[in-house]
C-alpha cells in the first residue's frame, strides 16, 4: 500500500495545462513535492520509464509508483491525502464533477486545441464548437467557482479555460469565446485567477503565449509539408 | 444526499457497449433496476431531460437524480453500493484501472470505431492503430480477469474488446485482432465470456452484427453522398 510519508515527485512541463492540474492540487493539500522539468523534446529516461504507455507528462511519482493522466492523479491525490478535499463528499455532486471534467477535455480543450493549430474553415468549425461547448458549460457552475464557495476539483480541471486558453487564443490570434455570450464563464475566469495560489503559480501569460506561437508555427509548417 | 432504497432506472439500448457496462455493473452488484429501451433515433423525453448536454444513453436515473457518462456512472455506483467492490480497494490500483479504462475509450474504442466506419486507406491506418493499443492494453492484465481472479470495473469497461469489437468487425469485414500477437487479449475474452452473468445478458451476436451491418451501411452511404 501507497504511504503519505512517502517521496513525492511531479514530472511536468511549464507549459501544460495538465501538468497544472497535478501542481495546483498537491499546492492546494499542502503536499511537499519535487517538480521534476522534463523536456518534451528530449523526453527524460524517468519519463519513458513511468510513463511507457503514453509518455506524456504529467506523471505523478509516490514513492516508486507511477501515476498518469491528470485527472486519474487527481483521484489519487485525494484518496492518498483526504484533508482538504477537492472533491465533493456527496456521491451526486462528486459524478456531476467527474461528468463535467470529462466534458472539458473531450469538447473544450481539444475544440480549442484544433482550432489554434489550424486554419480557414477547420479553424472556424473549431470555434463554432469551443463556444458551442463553453455555453454548455455554464451549466456546471453552481457558485463563484464550479462546487460552490471553494475551487475544487473541477476548477483545477477547467485551468485550460481560466488560463491557458487566453494565451492559446493570443498565439493564434482568434477569440475563443464572447463575455457577453457566456457571462458565467467569463467570471469564473476572473475568480480562477484570483485564488491566491493560483495567482502565485500560473506561468506568466507573455512567456505562454510566446510559447504558443512558437509551438503553432512549427505545428503549420508540419502540416504544410506533410 | 441519495440513497440506496430509492427507484434506479437505466436508459439504454441493446446496441450500445456504453449502457452494457452499467447494466453489467448494477447486475453484478445485484442492485435492481428498470431498463428503459431508448430509440436512438427518436429520443424520449425523459432522455432529453435527463442528459441534456450530450443526450446519449446511458443515463442512470436514481431517484429524480440523472448521472451520465458510463464511467461516470461506474464510480457513482461503487460509492452508493459499495458491496460487492468493483474497484480494487488500493489507490494505486484503482489509479492503474482509471488510467487503463480512459486508455480503452480513447484509443481502443475509437480507432475500432474508425476502421468500421470508413475504408481504404482510413480504415488501414485505424487498425494499425487498434492492433497497437490492444498490445498495449496487455500490459494491464494481471491475471485471469484484469484486476486478478475477479470480474470487475475494468473488465466491465472492457465489455467492447470482450463483445461489440468481435461484432463490429464482422459487420465491416475486418480483423482487429490477432490472437498470436495478444494472447493475453484473447484468453482475456474467452473468460470474459465464460463468466456467468455476462453469458446471460450480453446481445446475441447474430442481432449485434445485423444491427452493425445496417448501421454501417447507412453511414457509408452518409459519407459518399456528403
Amino acid at each position: 500500500m501507497a504511504s503519505k510519508e512517502q517521496r513525492v515527485r511531479l514530472l511536468g512541463t511549464l507549459g501544460s495545462t495538465f501538468a497544472y492540474r497535478v501542481q495546483l492540487a498537491l499546492t492546494l493539500k499542502g503536499i511537499e513535492y519535487e517538480y521534476v522539468k522534463e523536456d518534451l523534446k528530449n523526453k527524460s529516461p524517468l519519463l519513458l520509464e513511468a510513463n511507457p504507455v503514453k509518455k506524456k507528462v504529467p506523471v505523478l511519482i509516490h514513492g516508486e509508483k507511477p501515476i498518469c493522466e491528470s485527472v486519474v492523479i487527481l483521484e489519487y491525490i485525494e484518496e492518498i491525502w483526504p484533508e482538504n478535499p477537492i472533491l465533493p463528499k456527496d456521491p451526486y455532486e462528486r459524478a456531476r464533477a467527474r461528468f463535467w471534467a470529462k466534458f472539458i477535455d473531450e469538447k473544450i480543450v481539444s475544440a480549442c486545441w484544433t482550432a489554434y493549430s489550424t486554419q480557414g474553415v477547420q479553424q472556424a468549425k473549431a470555434l463554432e464548437e469551443a463556444q458551442v461547448a463553453l455555453k454548455a458549460l455554464e451549466g456546471g457552475i453552481e457558485g463563484k467557482f464550479f462546487s460552490g464557495e471553494n475551487i475544487g476539483f473541477l476548477d483545477i480541471v477547467a485551468n485550460f479555460i481560466g488560463w491557458w486558453m487566453g494565451a492559446l487564443g493570443e498565439a493564434a490570434n482568434i477569440k475563443y469565446y464572447d463575455a457577453e455570450k457566456t457571462p458565467l464563464i467569463h467570471s469564473w475566469i476572473q475568480e480562477f485567477r484570483n485564488v491566491e495560489v493560483v495567482k502565485e503559480s500560473l506561468p506568466s501569460r507573455d512567456w505562454l503565449v510566446a510559447f504558443f506561437k512558437g509551438h503553432r508555427e512549427a505545428l503549420l509548417a508540419t502540416a504544410i509539408s506533410s
